[in-house]
């Protein structure tokens, strides 16, 4: 197809879709002149997957091209794919010399040993964890381990089923992008309907006053 | 206390505090002297909050004004006091004039009346759900209701705590931290624990290959 047709079918205009062969996110097309290039769906396909990082889960145009790379890169195993990914999705929060973030840091660090859970010391999502500590604490809530049970709780019931849904034969292709989906995508659904609850929660407790 | 105390209290620079003065965030503090203002724990506990909405909710300044004034305000009960929070949190999702986007909405639509949850038309997170549930499509793995069971589930369980947290016979005052806590600083907790929990789940079935 030319890349009018691919405009049309990825809903991405023609000065995005170059923007991102620039960025080398997107492959050229093969040259079907010396002014026409061609395109297939497997550039489709990388133009919707592109537009959800983009628009779902607000990454970065950086962000997205190492998550590309790893997924282009048939040598990167599932595990591999799965911390780049969540390195390159952040937020990177970085912790100041301070005791009050060395105390949560540790707090954080514990609980994951003591869940037995397999997570890399640089997996960002345990500063991310610390910094809702540390704020929580100053505040004068400081969290406890019967507050974090029902959100432990909630967390590996939604991973194993996530673990669930990307396994299985499908070509590597297929599963790394369900992987990518899982990660992205559905913690958007999480948080959705998280905040969906809540309201729920709060009109039945609250609607009335 | 002096604005160097507050400073060093809060965390925050005495640039940094002068400029919440001016965007009204923060109330004045009592005139000292010509030069000098005094400040209280009011405005240390403001200041922290608003350093908590800043930095780990990722709240632009407006947003936090926005709450903030519903905060102040009496009159405002606790539902409606939720629902200013989630409509300041945003992001506000704006829905393209397009069939699959109008399917997507009306599916979230169903889905919340069939849950029987108590939620505005206006709820920012209907949007944010439908969206996710556009993008799902597109990319080849459209969303079922067996898919999103396990996501609601963890959604109810986690914001019926939240609400039993909540409330009880403390001041307002209390009340409205607590809640701006739990929507704002818990989202986050959950969004870290899920990231963890799945890393957790990935070494497990992938860690060895």
């Amino acid at each position: 197809m030319q890349i009018s047709e691919l405009s049309d079918r990825s809903g991405l205009t023609v000065q995005t879709i170059k923007f991102y062969i620039r960025e080398e996110l997107l492959p050229k097309g093969a040259a079907a002149s010396t002014t026409r290039s061609e395109y297939d769906d497997r550039h489709l396909e990388r133009l919707r997957l592109i537009r959800a990082l983009r628009e779902v889960g607000d990454l970065p145009v950086a962000a997205i091209k190492r998550i590309l790379t790893a997924v282009d890169d048939e040598k990167v195993g599932m595990h591999e794919l799965f911390g780049t990914t969540q390195h390159a999705i952040g937020p990177h929060v970085l912790p100041p010399d301070d005791p009050h973030w060395r105390a949560a840091r540790e707090d954080v660090d514990a609980l994951i040993r003591e869940l037995g859970w397999q997570v890399a010391d640089k997996a960002p999502a345990r500063n991310l964890l610390a910094q809702t500590f540390v704020a929580l604490r100053r505040l004068g809530f400081p969290i406890t381990l019967t507050d974090l049970r029902p959100y432990v709780k909630a967390a590996v019931t939604v991973a194993e089923h996530e673990i669930d849904r990307v396994t299985g034969d499908a070509p590597r292709s297929r599963t790394v992008h369900s992987m990518l989906v899982s990660t992205v995508l559905y913690e958007q659904v999480l948080t959705a309907l998280h905040r969906l609850a809540q309201e729920d929660a709060s009109a039945r407790r609250y609607g009335d006053e």
